[in-house]
């Protein structure tokens, strides 16, 4: 659906609207939306995103503070444990026979750069899980897996986060993974086709700047043509919708040590813009909510 | 945040916008929004539906192949399972000592009135699950059972379909209760203040006309406020988040007799407009699709 000869997007969400990101710039559009998933839901994918006017320009620099999450209005997003064959291995696990899948409170979404509370009243065990997330373009049911890459938009950074004991207390991952600001996403969403090969995506993901995760899409246990292919056999995926698509070894979990006030979790997934969270204490001074108001909502 | 005087109002979506059902019409209202959960994302509860000009009358009589799905912005759609007395009993399961609590895909989520298509080459026991949903009017977290009234702005009816085959095929109940068309809310979205007793709302389900389930919120495991105070001390529900309260006994489980094409259950929950699908095959000569194509979207 990428205009003839235009470049491919990398769209932020802003305070004061979509942008693309131009080099060292972010290019606010005139666009009637205010949201990533709200554009998709067009049906047209990136397509209104390349030929949007541009209202104004801001150095990414100066984006302190005002970048919101690019994809609130999700309809929904669906996550996949264990899929990764190093995760695999680390946990002792057998390799599941089909993906186990869930899906994460909306609510749970804070904006790129938050101060995230770690809700340590509740939970002992906070962990990070980067991931790289494909966002859906056009609407999937039944789609083989042959066909599934035509229906992606883009991708994005995902820290499905994930408290450990809240995971073994109730067994269930919808409710471990869904506390405030454990469900981030971005900081941009980037249009496939700037994907140079969308079955090797890299990821990465630092904690306090030291590299704790580091694998690729290509060692995924099912890539994402299956995951999805599987996935819609049972559930229609609307354009907007994300799927993340598990995450590699490296997690605090695999050494015990969980996250903690003050700690700075950042995910790195291939041309995506950085995804960072800190994650702070309930007192500690800092903001209590999970990232900025959104003024959108 | 009702207007003192103002008459509860019971809304519905429809192609035309919404509407208030005024006894035996629909008063098409002059809103900026479409959907009930956009209506309330704005904080103010049902207040700009009392206080927007009608724009036009249409009889209810009238209103045949016009009803779309009221919720279809909802940010989430919670459900629980085994959360009757009188299903415990039946299933010889002992009560859970937590809600257990999944989320349902939104993209399940059927018009009232639609014809809904059985996935009979993927499934074979389809079941219906008549419940009562309440609406979130204001933003919840760790909210405490005894103020949990205060942030619901309304309820609806459910029909929580389930794949008795697929639940037991993957213990999923995301999986086995989001196939599309197995989400049906509404057909009316209630004023809470238009319950005369929130904590015993009738719910009946007819199949095919007879009465297969009748019971009341009253003989709930875990009654609402208890549920949503257990809910939000894991997840943050917003204005617009649907939570379904679980189903009684008389599902097709119960007498090993499962939904077929050409059924049609009808949901009955307190004032709430009946919510009406019939289920068909999928090469039955009707619509393929799960209801009426949604112009919003």
């Amino acid at each position: 659906m990428r205009l003839r000869g235009a470049a491919p997007v990398n769209l932020i969400a802003t305070t004061d609207g979509l942008a693309r990101i131009d080099g060292t710039e972010a290019a606010l559009l005139d666009l009637p939306f205010d949201d990533v998933a709200a554009l998709l839901a067009t049906g047209d994918g990136f397509a209104p995103a390349h030929t949007a006017a541009v209202r104004r320009r801001i150095p990414l620099a100066d984006l302190d503070g005002k970048l919101l999450a690019p994809l609130a209005a999700t309809g929904a997003v669906w996550g996949v444990g264990l899929n990764y064959h190093c995760k695999a291995r680390l946990t002792g696990r057998p390799v599941p026979p089909d993906p186990i899948v869930f899906l994460k409170a909306r609510s749970a979404m804070p904006a790129p750069d938050a101060d995230v509370v770690l809700p340590l009243d509740r939970i002992g065990q906070p962990d990070y899980e980067g991931e790289v997330a494909v966002v859906v373009g056009r609407r999937m049911q039944d789609t083989p897996a042959d066909e599934v890459w035509q229906h992606i938009a883009g991708i994005t950074a995902a820290n499905d986060m994930t408290a450990r004991d809240a995971m073994a207390a109730t067994g269930n991952p919808t409710l471990a993974k869904s506390f405030a600001g454990f469900g981030a996403l971005g900081a941009s969403v980037l249009d496939l086709t700037a994907v140079p090969d969308p079955a090797d995506i890299p990821v990465e993901t630092l904690v306090n700047g030291a590299v704790r995760q580091s694998s690729s899409t290509a060692s995924l246990i099912f890539d994402v043509p299956e995951l999805l292919a599987r996935l819609t056999r049972f559930v229609v995926l609307q354009p907007g919708d994300v799927v993340l698509t598990g995450t590699p070894a490296g997690t605090g979990q695999d050494r015990d040590d969980f996250l903690r006030p003050g700690d700075q979790v950042e995910v790195r997934v291939g041309g995506v813009l950085p995804l960072r969270t800190r994650f702070v204490a309930r007192d500690g001074g800092t903001p209590a909510d999970p990232g900025p108001s959104d003024p959108r909502s």
